[in-house]
């Protein structure tokens, strides 16, 4: 294969994208990195993503990344000619994933089952807050709520009593993110439905996605442990409740270093690096003593941690095969020499911003990994081709849609 | 469709797991929920999730969940008998998913090669810390490293300069359940391109999933803005830096509330609400004075917050229409009517425990929804059955396996 063909297991399909903000570009960002071909519709003011953060030329580098691999097609969906062309464009798509408030698409003429008319087997996924359905369907739904919904919030927070400050957010929006793997995996998995064969009543499923529903199903033993012995899982900070020591530790130089030492070998070797302090002391002779006096256990490794700067115990540490990581920040991310080997950090020429780094492609096919096509492209960009190619909608035709106000 | 057809869009595919703790679990789960029949090789002993936290009847209904839909079939790897009874099970999947540390398949003699000798166009999914290739492929890796190495740990903190505790963890195996996510889409889009008329070549693709590569793909502009300005991308706390007010704020009953009233009608129905403390306060005016004095600002709100409990904070600032969550804890998720009407709370028979709550299935499939089969499995509960059908394996047969202990 040349590289024009490596472009990933998913090239062949294409997905129209009405979607803004995060969760459902981010689905379709997935599915474009596989190689689907992406139609994402943006209002004639560009998607709000284009300017968050620092911008250079008008556009962040987050949208670089974020709209990568995708065509722009402008159309203001509020005009009544746009359902026609959206129609037309679900003809030639296989599926169609969106994350605007529950019950819009159908107030632009554009419900699931004027979907269907255009294209009977056509996916549909639904992105949302809390769901298509339900009594909180209609509420408003940024990322926090629903991560505070799901339970997530509850849990990233140091241990009761710790601290008088609130539980922090993840600091990226996971709940956007989860959810628009789920929704990728949803629309596959239709497709796959779609090509098998099933009973044409089978195909063309409509997928719901809430973020709330994504992130409640991250909680492992939350639900489960709360039904069955009545117990509130609570936040345990930086550390881990069954198992001692790990945690994050002070450096010299102003750092933290994450130590998990938390098995008897382990925590020997440890024991051996930190001299003679920990040696012998009945208070950390096996783990259940250790997690029992794991506040003290801790206050010495820090004592420890604190006379050394982080390379100096990343060297010792990483020597002594104890698992253990710097708490990387965006700097360590675009140095780690492991994420550069594996084209993780991925210099890429962006027009309108010069070298910008991306991140990689997950998950990463052996065969026909896929590749960064190019970057998040300007409103609009590929108007004109696409009306073109797929709607058969001369210059004549897209000038008078311009002037009217449509694209 | 009958109940017992409406299995998922997935039912009809066979994955064999070779998993353990979360990662590949997790993957093979979400597949399962989805219609797989997933055959999990365990050893004797059983996967060691099955004791983690509290237990009944020497099963923690955490297990329960995150088992569910699976078939267990107990093999000791390590018995040179082993290799031929998977590659004969190879030969009946579509995909296998593993996790343990990269190499370990291959000593087994359990090497891509040999399960592709087995069956040419076997999806052969890996999940790992950092990867099957690159100078860190070795190094352990538990779920809280590869969050570190990824960039998610440094972020998940208050503010610089707030607190002298250190950055804290998700509170779950946020990096695992992730990869297994990005490991079940890829396995799906895998088994789609297997399906496509593609040249037989394409056919059969491994898949390298890495929690850190997986982790650090959720970043959003982390990398570009580094790699564009040279800026390290900060922790943001309770709040977010961009628009203000929005946090986690007090209650007079201890308990926190998310309060996200962070564009002006939402500041002016929030101001209404706390009666003239904000009205005409030049400090608040707009956004941009808004965000300059957002500590004061959250001061304020504070103590508007903590002198109310969070019920009537909750019923009074849903009325006025403005963004708000309780930060809910077990008790809040299961007893909320959202996830009761959207099933995504489960009361479910469990022989060994008696009831026990799951949480539902996401993505939701409207036509073909899946459903929880049963509970997880006891070890090798399925042993018998999956030797005799997928390897014609007699009862004699099975009896000499058992007291060689190969099963």
């Amino acid at each position: 294969m040349t590289d024009e063909q490596k472009d990933g297991p998913l090239s062949g399909y294409r997905v129209l994208e009405i979607g803004h903000y995060i969760a459902a570009p981010f689905c379709a960002r997935l599915l474009a990195d596989l190689g689907a071909d992406i139609v994402k519709i943006e209002p004639p003011a560009g998607d709000p993503v284009r300017l968050w953060g620092k911008h250079v030329n008008g556009v962040a580098p987050w949208w670089s990344q974020h709209a990568r691999n995708k065509r722009s097609l402008s159309l203001n969906l509020k005009h009544p000619d746009a359902m026609e062309i959206v129609k037309s464009l679900v003809r030639s798509c296989d599926a169609v994933v969106e994350n605007f408030r529950p019950g819009q698409l159908e107030k632009w003429g554009l419900g699931d089952e004027i979907l269907r008319e255009a294209k009977p087997d056509i996916v549909i996924a639904h992105i949302s807050g809390f769901g298509q359905d339900g009594p909180h369907r209609d509420r408003a739904a940024f990322g926090v709520i629903a991560e505070a919904v799901g339970g997530m919030r509850y849990l990233t927070n140091h241990r009761p009593g710790q601290t008088d400050l609130p539980p922090v957010r993840v600091g990226v929006s996971i709940g956007d993110s989860v959810a628009g793997l789920y929704a990728a995996l949803g629309i596959v998995a239709a497709l796959l439905k779609n090509r098998s064969p099933a009973k044409q009543a089978e195909r063309g499923e409509t997928i719901d996605v809430a973020l709330a529903d994504s992130v409640l199903s991250l909680m492992e033993g939350l639900v489960p442990d709360y039904g069955t012995f009545g117990e509130i899982r609570q936040p345990v900070g930086a550390g881990i409740t069954t198992a001692a020591p790990s945690g994050a530790y002070p450096t010299k130089d102003g750092a933290w270093i994450l130590v998990a030492a938390n098995s008897d070998p382990l925590f020997i070797r440890l024991a051996g690096l930190m001299g003679s302090q920990l040696d012998g002391d009945p208070r950390f002779r096996d783990n259940r003593c250790r997690v029992s006096h794991a506040d003290e256990l801790d206050g010495l490794i820090s004592n420890w941690t604190r006379s050394r700067t982080l390379a100096e115990l990343e060297q010792a540490l990483i020597e002594a095969d104890i698992p253990c990581a710097r708490v990387s920040t965006a700097q360590d991310v675009v140095d780690n020499v492991q994420f550069r080997f594996r084209n993780m950090i991925q210099p890429i020429p962006d027009p309108l911003i010069g070298e910008v780094f991306h991140t990689g492609i997950v998950p990463r096919f052996q065969k026909n990994p896929g590749r960064i096509r190019w970057t998040g492209p300007s409103v609009g960009q590929h108007t004109d081709a696409i009306l073109e190619d797929f709607l058969g909608y001369d210059e004549c035709k897209r000038q008078s849609l311009r002037s009217d106000g449509v694209i």
